[in-house]
């Protein structure tokens, strides 16, 4: 099995390490991450600006292709340009921080996974859901399971399977559970501060407000320490609007003011 | 009626005027868009580096707010601390090139009505589909018109309109039709070129292949001269394959495994 493995952290993050450990007891594995962290940056690809990839090393040793771009950009080159082949499997992660709910539409990890479904290839994105977690043993445990199940039982044409573990001591995981995207949102903050010169700047900060009570979406199943496994694709048409637009005679629009 | 305008070729850019310009018509309009171009940043957000507002003006005059970020981070602090109201509706664009099929989940301008639909907003997105065009008259037009029907008709919460206008004159514009988003998908190519030091670099291009055949998805409409409407939101969870896994038993997969 050959596995295609990048991350939004950055190649120099404790994260990829753990998943590189778990996925080479099953598979050959090929790392190709940002140079840089990328988090945040959602689907975003690098159009305006060249890619450079260069080769980067851990402990005298080579680890993997390290791109200046983003983490769809390292899916994108790493199959197409640098390992040439169409992989089983890609992997994304193992991310500091959750991707449950709204944050699936801005993380990079998810969407690395996205960029993999996009071209084909079955796909994962595994997070451990603190931004400080520092133990990913347990989520590259469940990173080797969950691949071995996608490659053995099949996922989808452009599907990707979102993974979120716990930050808990492995005896207090409760289970695995499969769920759907959560419609808990950001209550976005933005602190204003001063500079030296006296501008003012503002960072992002803020909290989620947490709507769901269902066990079988991914921010309740974390917060009652499951794991979550969530199915996600890149199909954003809203099905039921579509349906219910169509009341709305769109398409004779234009026939009154055309006249 | 309030409408906050925002777009991802930038401020400076041509097609945000003409959408100001139409907006105006049907309301009070304030502008907060990105200083530089961000074409295909996706819905990605500034957490790294902290956001600077500068005024902007043109002709002398104050058009709006410059962000020194991304589409959603616009909205998201245009919303929050610039006009620090909800607005009725939102609108993202006009876009230079079609953000139909896959372009949709690269989309700056997607993205930003996509943010302001998770922050309950109503919204549109509106593109010309050629990155070259010049004339945005008729898909200002287009713009207010379906802004009106937006307010009037009311969108569910968590619902954009993804528009596309076809670049052609208006003689030529077959009508409008309620769509799909397309299955149509790039095949990536990564042009290599040597820089005077004699490192690689790349710069993606590509073929978009066409491969919908059905003149309800917005890919096939905007090819026979149609503009384009598509509701899109953003719950990614993928019900069908949700279902599907259920056969997969996945809460089982741990308890063989822990003992």
């Amino acid at each position: 099995m050959r596995i295609l493995i990048t991350n939004d952290d950055g190649i120099g993050s404790r994260g990829i390490e753990f998943l590189v450990q778990a996925l080479k007891e099953i598979g050959e594995v090929t790392v190709v991450a940002p140079l840089k962290e990328q988090s945040a940056v959602a689907h975003g690809i690098t159009m305006l600006i060249p890619l450079r990839v260069v080769e980067f090393s851990k402990n005298g040793e080579f680890f993997g292709y390290a791109v200046d771009g983003t983490p769809a950009d390292c899916v994108k080159i790493g199959i197409r340009n640098i390992i040439k082949h169409t992989p089983d499997l890609v992997v994304s992660g193992i991310n500091n921080g959750s991707n449950a709910a709204i944050n699936i539409i801005y993380s990079g990890t998810v969407s690395a996974a996205r960029e993999a479904a996009i071209m084909d290839v079955p796909s994962i994105a595994i997070s451990v859901t603190n931004h400080k977690a520092k133990d990913f043993a347990f989520a590259g445990k469940i990173a080797k399971m969950l691949a071995k199940e996608v490659v053995d039982k099949g996922l989808p044409l452009g599907t990707l399977l979102n993974v979120n573990v716990p930050d808990v001591p492995e005896s207090q995981i409760a289970g695995i559970l499969l769920t759907k995207q959560s419609k808990s949102k950001w209550e976005d903050i933005y602190e204003q501060r001063v500079d030296p010169s006296g501008r003012n700047y503002y960072w992002l900060t803020g909290n989620l407000k947490e709507i769901d009570t269902e066990i079988d979406t991914d921010q309740a199943a974390i917060k009652k320490n499951y794991v979550s496994v969530t199915p996600i694709h890149f199909d954003l048409t809203d099905y039921s609007t579509f349906e219910k637009m169509k009341s709305w005679k769109i398409e004779e629009l234009l026939n009154g003011k055309k006249n």
